[in-house]
């Protein structure tokens, strides 16, 4: 018989698992973990986090949509608090590798890699991939279709590909950054360029970034 | 006491293990690797192995340096056989990429970022991880640095950055490519574009590209 809790005590509990599942895989990893980490730094019976989640991958999969959720969330905030679409889209490129600087081994992305790239191999976990991609993907394309729609942006290219192109490229300055260090890979010029190739593909219209002081 | 074996007998042999262990790492990336595995692939005694590789981090890292020392040689050639800086520039990416297409699972390639990606928390690995880096990073600006002196290629931007941008970039779209498939990921768009990225950060002066006809 499952304890009685209320549903607001019931999400406090499982904030509470992801928050100590994030520690302990932003310090050892995917592989690296086990059930049992989880659990003492949770300070939970095993019991009790059975209620929960029934095992490493399904923790794992609950940080990742929670993350995703916190994301969400912060985007929107970020559209009704800027000017220019072109100012959203500046400000989540340079949020994402401002996480380099603030959190030693970048946080959760080493984990993330660990969990997606080896285990690519295996056909539930390779669709999860998929639908992090597409989803992906198609969140930063409709960022970009509200740009165009509102007359700042007239790519050449189609919304999804220019969405698929810089997806990528920040991927590869992610993982660089992760393997070599921010100082050897040079991030902070890498993201400027970054930002510079996407003006490009987009065509961009009225130059609204932010701290330009112009309306 | 070893075997009495001529060096060119050795090197034989030790490409024998090599040819075994990548058809090995190719199957099941590298974690999953044992060295027993390896042992069974090539049909040698696990004692004939030891003679020339102590464990399953060497091989691969053996495997590795002979990858690069093809790579040197086949690109020795092409800059021979090429009309311009420029269309060896152009072949070199696209002979990256056309691996995905050739070998489904990319090759090595998944194995190698497993090995890299989990590894980087490890100082010794994350060492050599740095040193392929920079050693990569060199190679393909001193391929650009000829392009600027043969007066091809006039970039704004320091060609060591240049460099760097552009690994960035193809290890974004390779990852992607893998985990998400070519079809998903659009891998042939992705790298006519990295092309184009390439051509604007480069001011190509004279177009010289493969199959254009021209001198």
């Amino acid at each position: 018989m499952s304890p009685k809790l209320t549903d607001s005590r019931k999400e406090h509990r499982s904030l509470q698992i992801l928050e100590a599942a994030k520690r302990v895989f932003v310090e050892k990893g995917y592989g690296g973990v086990t059930l049992k980490d989880i659990v003492e730094e949770a300070g939970m019976s095993r019991g009790w986090i059975y209620l929960y989640f029934q095992n490493k991958e399904e923790i794992f999969e609950a940080l990742l949509d929670l993350q995703d959720l916190q994301h969400e969330r912060y985007l929107d905030e970020l559209i009704k608090s800027s000017v220019s679409v072109w100012e959203v889209v500046v400000t989540t490129i340079s949020q994402q590798f401002g996480m380099l600087d603030s959190s030693p081994g970048a946080g959760l992305m080493p984990a993330f890699y660990e969990y997606f790239l080896i285990g690519w191999r295996d056909e539930k976990r390779r669709e999860l991939i998929m639908k992090r991609y597409e989803k992906g993907i198609a969140r930063f394309a409709t960022l970009l279709q509200m740009g165009v729609e509102r007359g700042e942006f007239s790519p050449d290219k189609n919304i999804m590909d220019v969405s698929k192109l810089i997806a990528s490229y920040q991927e590869g300055i992610m993982t660089h950054s992760i393997t070599v260090g921010t100082d050897n890979a040079n991030t902070r010029m890498q993201v400027d360029s970054l930002v510079e190739y996407l003006k490009s593909l987009l065509h961009l219209k009225s130059v609204n970034v932010p701290d330009d002081g112009r309306r």
